[in-house]
């Protein structure tokens, strides 16, 4: 099933199933008021979501709706715990050699992950609103996944189980402000505002085939001001799985229902996939070139990111924002 | 006033209204189920909970009820954010001393913060539980406040006017596990599990003189298995007060109704005062003596944390844990 939240009904608005086409949806309130509440009884509520998502896609649900994007809050507007990860190495081993710099063997072996602000997310279409071009604006498209409680210790088979939702993330970040920031040693907060999440968030079985060892096996699709900027592969020089880095994070602490873990920016081996994240670009231009020739995005500057089936159909809906002055 | 949560009516307890003495609460069941859902109309809900606060206090209030500090859980049992500070440079220079290092000079115009979880907070008597003694187990007593939503951008003098409640955290780190987290350069994840928050949050106004120039102006007491670890003034060495620290945060983002924003751990020049967390004893012995002799948390070792008035009336109830194992 595909589940989103409208706009309305407070701050963490109001949970909506839709369909599988992304069409039409139909308020859950029967059920759940919102996505953090159906999360925090998910075995409970799950299968009564199942039941109106069949009904929805059989067209028989009463009180369904033409679906309008615009409409959309991010699936969780403000959520309680979010944790990225950096599990796509060729980006981190690209990053290091521009910089003349080796990636450490323990990278291989134990993920690179962060603790990032889960206190209001931008809905699909939000603008984002920075207040300075110099910070050095960038996308990060991202796939992440929602979990339920997990017990601190789990395994990453047990922490697999516990993988209720996928979505993608545009994770913002401001390049400029990121070296500073990181030399104090503490990692990221001016550096990494808000994010921004899809418009659905699919639970694994609607990915069929396409979800398989906890990993997404479809492209990234990102556009910037319409033009065509990467395609790479999600299920490709992914280090960890999603079950490994949800039991990184709960090796010393339970984690909350409605959790998100990202997996960190998509990036290949093979550049010809182009990037899904500015940085990534700039520094195979650097590589390439001597030095970067594609700016960071600029006011005005749109980004598309989206995930689309094999017959071209998207999935979590598109992310497509602005980027806007304060 | 003074606000708390009791450890019912589901994963965000019940709002409770305690009075000044700690003794006798009431539930705001009329006015806000939980905390969260106070500070998410804070500018409505203050007045009301105000005048239930001089009702109890006067011994008037109905449904009033003796208060039983092990039926509390944290004020705010998941929050949406924490960030919390290291503003006592006395701590930072003590460290960077210890090894050979110095203290770069933008530390002390620039806030050193970090993006910490907030998905679960301990209740004030609730057991740390922790796998491994081998983790370099760490009390950190701290002051924090809780601001209402903030915008992006506030200076601040602006900050200071979302500054509502004020509270005490036990910010428990994990030792052995920093350096290595932190030599890979996003932060704390693993070594920051979850911390404990005091019984009550207190409204400033509570604090009288004791709350002056966003700063809490009272020795944090301490106590590990029953002995005396120390009483380093709050108001004392602190670089940055909490307006900075929250304009700090709020630079690039808003900040979310019900955000939590840490001092980092008390400590002073003056070195009698004793100290706030081990690792600063551990410092404090190592430049004296060469060598560090307090050992870190042992399984069965209890911490004390408690802020006191001129009285030596408790003001927002001690934190009193028992170290576990998981």
């Amino acid at each position: 099933m595909k589940l989103a939240s409208l706009k309305e009904g407070g701050r963490d608005g109001t949970l909506v199933v839709v369909d599988r086409s992304l069409t039409r949806g139909v308020k859950a309130a029967g059920i759940a008021p919102t996505l953090q509440a159906a999360l925090d009884e998910w075995h409970a509520m799950a299968p009564r979501l199942n039941a109106l998502s069949e009904a929805l896609n059989a067209g028989e649900a009463e009180g369904a709706f033409d679906l309008d994007m615009a409409t959309l809050a991010a699936p969780l507007p403000r959520a309680y715990e979010f944790v990225d990860g950096s599990a796509y190495l060729p980006h981190v081993e690209r990053v290091r050699k521009a910089r003349g710099a080796e990636v450490p063997e323990s990278f291989y072996t134990d993920p690179l992950m962060y603790q990032a602000t889960s206190a209001g997310f931008l809905g699909p279409r939000d603008p984002v609103v920075v207040s300075s071009e110099a910070f050095g604006i960038d996308l990060e498209a991202e796939v992440l996944v929602v979990t339920d409680d997990v017990p601190m210790g789990v395994t990453p088979a047990q922490a697999a189980g516990h993988i209720q939702l996928v979505g993608l993330v545009n994770d913002v970040s401001l390049r400029g402000l990121i070296p500073a920031e990181l030399a104090k040693g503490f990692g990221f907060l001016q550096s990494k505002p808000r994010s921004a999440l899809s418009p659905v968030f699919v639970t694994p079985d609607e990915l069929g085939e396409a979800w398989r060892n906890e990993k997404l096996h479809l492209p990234m699709r990102t556009w910037i001001n319409g033009a065509w900027f990467g395609e790479a592969e999600c299920g490709v020089d992914m280090q960890f799985d999603f079950a490994q880095l949800v039991a990184h994070v709960a090796k010393t602490r339970p984690l909350t229902a409605g959790t998100l873990v990202g997996s960190g920016t998509i990036a290949n081996q093979d550049t010809s996939k182009g990037a899904s994240c500015l940085a990534e670009q700039r520094t195979v231009e650097t590589l390439r070139d001597g030095k970067a020739s594609t700016p960071f995005l600029s006011f005005g500057d749109t980004v598309r990111i989206d995930v689309t089936d094999n017959d071209g159909a998207s999935i979590f809906g598109s992310i497509e924002q602005a980027i806007v002055k304060a």
